[in-house]
């Protein structure tokens, strides 16, 4: 169901989310896994409208709505839709231990890779760019070793969860984006054996299928008025 | 009890941890707070050696080992000593959007408090110094007033917990190291109501008291091998 800022939600979660934000996605993710029936709401969140910024202060998606309370920032999100619907999915494991390290993958996830993403769209100059993508693989060997100790496909093996839909966003955003303007690719290599796989496996996952974005709409939207700030 | 690097476990948990450091404080509160039986590691951070690394490859303290597996990121070991020891004594609330409300907490004042202690002690420049102290009062203005909308004197009301931990040890060094350093001082006006209730409170509870480093000690430590590198 899509719906507006201000809309009644009649108890529902409601989820705020820009097409073209890798953040907003990991909620929204979280959403399908849960087979939630929740409210998409598009927002354009560079227009920092009084009612916008009274559900999110920072003005930044994902944010969610419950019966009139909000709450920002991605990873916390899906925290609360995981703790929320409290279903058979469970998109952090029970054992306590676990559960933490898929909470230091999220994060480690987050810092090797992520800015890496952003940092080798935006820089001009070649050097830079070329040391960009450097630590950009860095991030994705390290997450491929981890991954590696694992059967696979997914992260924690079997069954996904957190720390992949935590990363895929913005690793699909690498090739959709990166791939054209950066020649950024992944290379075919032992050391990234287990990531390619990985990606393989998140890309055909029913709830990551239902909300991808088309590649050649992302590559465009890198120049349109929603990513050009960011870039 | 004390130990170090490279002890027997017996299976406890090892907190990983080093005097002068705030964000291991925050991990130390939550096994005080959970009367665990602990082994606290008193670690010199900046040495990088194998072993200290082979447990937190970025060498930062809190790390935790619990049965041969590692831990780091105060967030996360604090969440992990929580789900870990089910007790009577939860950290965070149980109900998920007051979990998930804790855990921005935690995020906001990690963001708009803890890094202008760094930067208003680190900076040389005059104007510099002062617009940070500006941005320091205004974080502690922000949690001040949440804090207000419930009966205290906890940021949650009467009992201390996630948010709690979290910030305290931060703003006791703003106390001990800043006020003397930097002329800093949060005013006893209205706006900061709330937040000198709490801030009183959190020296009076129990397990703060029992881990809280003479402020004479930190201010001193203050130009040791241990901050220097820091500052």
């Amino acid at each position: 169901m899509q719906g507006h800022v201000g809309e009644s939600d009649n108890g529902k979660l409601i989820l705020y989310k820009a097409w073209f934000c890798p953040f907003a996605e990991r909620a929204l993710i979280a959403c399908k896994e849960k087979s939630i029936d929740f409210i998409e709401k598009e927002i354009d969140p560079y227009k920092k409208t009084e009612e916008w910024l009274s559900i999110n202060p920072n003005g930044t998606v994902p944010a969610l709505t419950q019966n009139g309370k909000n709450l920002y920032e991605s990873s916390i999100c899906v925290e609360y839709i995981n703790d929320c619907y409290n279903n058979d999915v469970n998109l952090l494991p029970l054992d306590p231990y676990d559960r933490a390290y898929v909470r230091l993958w999220g994060d480690i996830t987050g810092k090797k890779i992520v800015p890496f993403y952003y940092k080798t769209m935006k820089t001009p100059e070649e050097d830079d760019k070329k040391k960009s993508i450097e630590d950009l693989l860095a991030g994705i060997e390290l997450f491929s070793k981890e991954t590696q100790k694992r059967e696979g496909p997914f992260f924690m093996g079997n069954v996904f969860g957190y720390v992949d839909l935590m990363l895929f966003p913005f690793v699909y955003r690498c090739n959709a984006v990166l791939g054209r303007y950066r020649d950024f690719k992944v290379p075919k290599e032992e050391k990234y054996q287990a990531y390619n796989r990985w990606y393989e496996a998140c890309l055909e996952h029913e709830s990551v299928k239902s909300i991808l974005q088309d590649q050649e709409k992302l590559f465009d939207g890198y120049n349109s008025k929603y990513t050009n700030p960011r870039l």
